[in-house]
């Protein structure tokens, strides 16, 4: 007899379903990874309007559930506290009725995006009269594996199932009861719009096993999705056997020129490095031509230190800035996430490149400059994903970018590179019509 | 000191290279992989006339070189014959000048398709007026792990070098002297076109821990490709922290409804079975409507037995054609690449849709039917790379769908599903200009 692992989907089940035994949480796991697939097969020809329906239908759900969710919330908040988390961990984990009604205005700014599926991506006719379409069609299941936020429970759910997937969220155990209770808002509100139940599923246990287990079904998963830190991402690669989206560091650069305008330099420089220093788009180090260094650093210095920024810089750097503190081999490679840059003046716009491409983590990376020349070239040798010029490091971003909300920035070059929405959801089909063609 | 690969590259190291410590083995590979990331970044900016004219050079190389292409060869099918390979083996093995006119033919077709590099594949200027495009660039480095027949030595060369890629090669043991020889060949052909020797670089020894080692190398190898048997696939999957572009078994339907053209049936089943039954893209499973089953099938079965084809039925279909052995649970899930056939009588047309779904392998399914319902719910309802409506499975292939010269068919849904030709070797970059936009 299976388990059935809505059994153990209530905000109590937390304890007793990690006394479950390895065989009995296999069983749950392949359960819900079956379960899924039907799911995914019946998401597949889904119409936009029932999607649409379901996500405003649950945007009104958390809002009318504000104090369940708050309640579940306050639980995960205490066992935070008494565990000792962090001051920005437990700050991460915190809803308010504020959080909750951006978390529903999400729901709806999704259900408001145009319909990814069905596109036709190419058609050709070929010589012998076959006509080629490639249409773009849900990719089918996506297991969702997350650290911290509440909110990824309902953005993950969103963005999959209006891409027309199901998906297997994982959420961590910080947040266990209220993502259990998010989580329960969405799945009520999918049969009334005529979508499977399954198509939105939360592992019921906080066991590791689980996700190991569920990496291993390559046959019924289509796509991993961890969001979190390094050590998590390693691990989801290490095991699983179907694709994984991966979101690795941003060690983001801002290279000015030595043909940059003065202001803009110093604006940008400022923007992508203090406005919000934890994010990935954040800039990590400043690159600056030898030929302005000694005009334009100290000025910018200046701007950085009066922000908070810790300044790093090689021995040139900190000749010209008394201030900065002497930079280590690591500094170059180092995704700091908070007020510090590390700083180095080199000798060529080919130096600056070269420094990007051995040190960089192919993410974001700026050049300021008025010269169309040392623009192309950065734009076509820069081996990252977005090469922004003359703009700030924090336009990396979906919304920015004009894609909608995002499920992430993918750092891998395959399938999807940068920030990945709705579409990075999906995959093609060709479909092929003939009136009896044979090859001869 | 490093030790240059090259050094081992002759046709006559093989047993030396294979003496080599794993210490010495890890030296070389990771030499290796970091002389194609430097050539990778040489090729990001290749022009497309220079890669064409290495392309016709190799070929021309080629011709010239057949004499000693073909005493590696003869060392090969030596070594072959008294390691008792069977002659299928041993077949796809041999070259004779014929052959080698052919892979240069081939390497000639690819310099004349179109550069895939460079292509627009969205833009935008966003509301605050920053410009925003999406453009196709190289992925880097592709390591290419392959059995048995040595033309994948240069045709997966040509298709990665012609997408601005690096390629690391490892063919097959058996082929070792083949390989070496046919490398030789378009390696010396690099540099007088301008580009890296070290954009094309074969693994110099037959240890199987070099693949395991160079697996390892996410940093500097972008993407993996094993072609050959599902042993391979697994191996490489398991150990490969990058990004693996599968391709698995081939077990293909071909599903004839009630509303389908008897000929039209007959032609297309027996195409897609016995025109070349050992390929991936051959029809091993017939699935026939009930409706129909009792004028149709006898007369289908009496042409495929008449080409030698084995049937394997289910209960109904073998009470129609006594000449049918019955099918046991295992025929649905097997991909024979030879002359037999699964057959099995259904119910209706979602009763086909589910067995596909539920045996298939993703790879390519046809529907025969005049019923244009039919075929839209057949097309969006069958989880599969390719839809063949009205025409023979055979038709999946790159060539035949307008692609070009394929490196592999996809059965993943990831990066790339179905024939991946130049452009499934590329990824993109945004590139976003402003004019000194910054974040609020």
């Amino acid at each position: 007899m299976i388990p059935d692992p809505h059994a153990h989907a209530s905000a109590d089940a937390a304890t007793s379903a990690d006394a479950l035994s390895p065989d009995e949480l296999k069983t749950i796991c392949d359960h819900m990874a079956d379960a899924a697939q039907r799911a995914a097969r019946k998401l597949m020809t889904a119409s936009g309007a029932a999607k649409d329906a379901w996500l405003k239908a649950s945007a009104r759900g958390l809002i009318a559930q504000t104090e369940a969710i708050l309640a579940a919330n306050a639980r995960d908040l205490d066992h935070a506290q008494n565990a000792g988390l962090s001051r920005a961990a437990i700050d991460r984990l915190r809803l308010d009725s504020n959080r909750i009604a951006e978390i529903a205005h999400a729901l709806e700014e999704i259900a408001a995006l145009p319909d990814p599926l069905g596109e036709t991506l190419a058609s050709s006719i070929r010589p012998n009269g076959l006509e080629v379409r490639k249409v773009r069609v849900p990719l089918g299941v996506v297991f969702m594996i997350y650290e911290s936020r509440p909110n990824v429970t309902a953005d993950a759910a969103a963005l999959c199932v209006k891409s027309g997937n199901a998906v297997i969220l994982r959420g961590g155990s910080e947040a266990f009861h209220s993502n259990h209770a998010l989580h329960r808002v969405l799945a009520d509100a999918l049969e009334p719009a005529g979508l499977p139940r399954e198509a939105v599923q939360l592992v019921p246990v906080t066991d590791r096993a689980a996700v190991g287990h569920l990496l291993t079904r390559s046959d019924a998963i289509d796509l991993a999705i961890p969001r979190g830190g390094a050590g998590l991402i390693r691990r989801v690669v290490a095991e699983a056997r179907m694709p994984v989206l991966k979101h690795y560091d941003g060690n983001c650069h801002v290279y000015i020129d030595q043909y940059a305008d003065p202001d803009m330099a110093e604006a940008i420089i400022l923007n992508a490095k203090v406005q919000r220093p934890g994010v990935c788009n954040a800039a990590e180090t400043l690159l600056i031509h030898r030929a302005i260094a000694a005009t334009m650093l100290p000025r910018i210095a200046e701007r950085l230190l009066a922000h908070g920024v810790e300044l790093r810089g090689d021995p040139e750097a900190c000749a010209l800035v008394p201030a900065m503190t002497p930079a280590t081999p690591e500094d170059w490679d180092t995704e700091y996430l908070d007020l510090t840059l590390a700083v180095a003046v080199v000798d060529s716009l080919d130096a600056a490149i070269e420094h990007i491409n051995r040190h960089g983590s192919k993410h974001t990376d700026a050049i300021v400059s008025r010269d169309l020349e040392s623009v192309r070239r950065f734009a076509a040798r820069v081996d990252t994903a977005a090469v922004m010029i003359n703009a700030s490091t924090r336009f990396n971003d979906g919304g920015q970018l004009g894609l909608g909300a995002e499920i992430g920035i993918s750092t891998d070059k395959l399938h999807a590179r940068g920030p990945c929405g709705l579409r990075e959801l999906t995959t093609t089909k060709w479909i092929v019509t003939g009136s009896g063609h044979i090859r001869a």
